[in-house]
């Protein structure tokens, strides 16, 4: 098998920002949200701009593989308009039992494929680490979550819980990716 | 979203015979096999040819996400290749903890993309099921159906474990697809 295209983008090369796609995979509904965050030395690097959020879902009477095609085509329609430099997304988070973990499995595997058919890798980070990021500590409920994700983006109001929580992975992708480097330099 | 295309094949309309492929996912290795069952009335109804069976494997020194994609090129140039009617996959085989299980899900769920992707949509069978399909109960070892397999489809050797029970369930969704219509025309 071939190896997969490397997701370097000129455009994220050459200074301009950098746009995450966050998601938040399910079997029913796929959050996602995108942000755009400054990448060039100086005041800009690290400010976040709010792009675009919003849920997939599926038909919860459609069965589960052609629920899962649909979140996973329209999570390709969302790369391919909005076209983002990197996709992050949970990792880790088990569903209540075993069935459910699958599901989410199945839902996870859907979004990587897609993905990568878009040469982008998808990072994860730990559900702890992305409260941590957005709020500041990593025990955070989704209310903070979705007021910090409001606040940090100057939004008018509270997404959707799917959608709040997919900007949320997307800002702590955005920091992670961004700010470290600009700290460093002034360190 | 838009539903997802019907998998009716002209081929298999017409009288021809039904091509089963059967797959067993895994984030390292794809079982996969594929049979062609008799379809028209008379003597060839359910009669099984074997096609080709083998495994897609990904380098286990590479990320998740690129083993995942990988995998799922590979299932891709299969279906392109050899243009399957009918795909199937065993159901609920959970993983020996939550990681593992998640890992398997995701495994799963570029297969079902993958072939929904192809206008197929994935038939799942529970284990016991495949067992009793092909050796003729529930509780059969790996050794068991390796050799039936084997003398099912006239080969000259046992396929490997992997690809052995990709045919296996590729026989179980061919038999349950095609041979209890002859058995209630006959009653």
């Amino acid at each position: 098998m071939a190896a997969s295209p490397t997701p370097l983008r000129a455009r994220a090369a050459a200074g301009a920002p950098l746009r995450v796609l966050g998601i938040d995979p399910g079997t029913l509904r796929l959050g996602y949200g995108v942000v755009e965050v400054g990448n060039q030395l100086g005041s800009a690097r690290g400010h976040l701009r709010y792009v675009e959020c919003g849920v997939i879902s599926a038909s919860p009477r459609d069965p589960r593989p052609t629920r899962l095609a649909e979140i996973g085509r329209g999570l390709r329609d969302i790369l391919i308009e909005l076209r983002p430099d990197a996709v992050a997304m949970e990792e880790a988070f088990f569903g209540k039992n075993v069935q459910s973990t699958l599901a989410l499995g199945e839902a996870r595997g859907v979004a990587i494929f897609v993905a990568a058919e878009h040469g982008l890798t998808v990072s994860g980070y730990a559900p702890a680490k992305v409260k941590q990021s957005v709020v500041g500590h990593g025990r955070a409920t989704k209310e903070q979550i979705g007021y910090l994700v409001r606040a940090l983006l100057s939004l008018r109001r509270v997404p959707e819980p799917d959608a709040a929580d997919a900007l949320a992975i997307a800002i702590c992708h955005a920091r992670a990716a961004v700010v470290p480097h600009a700290l460093r330099r002034r360190a």
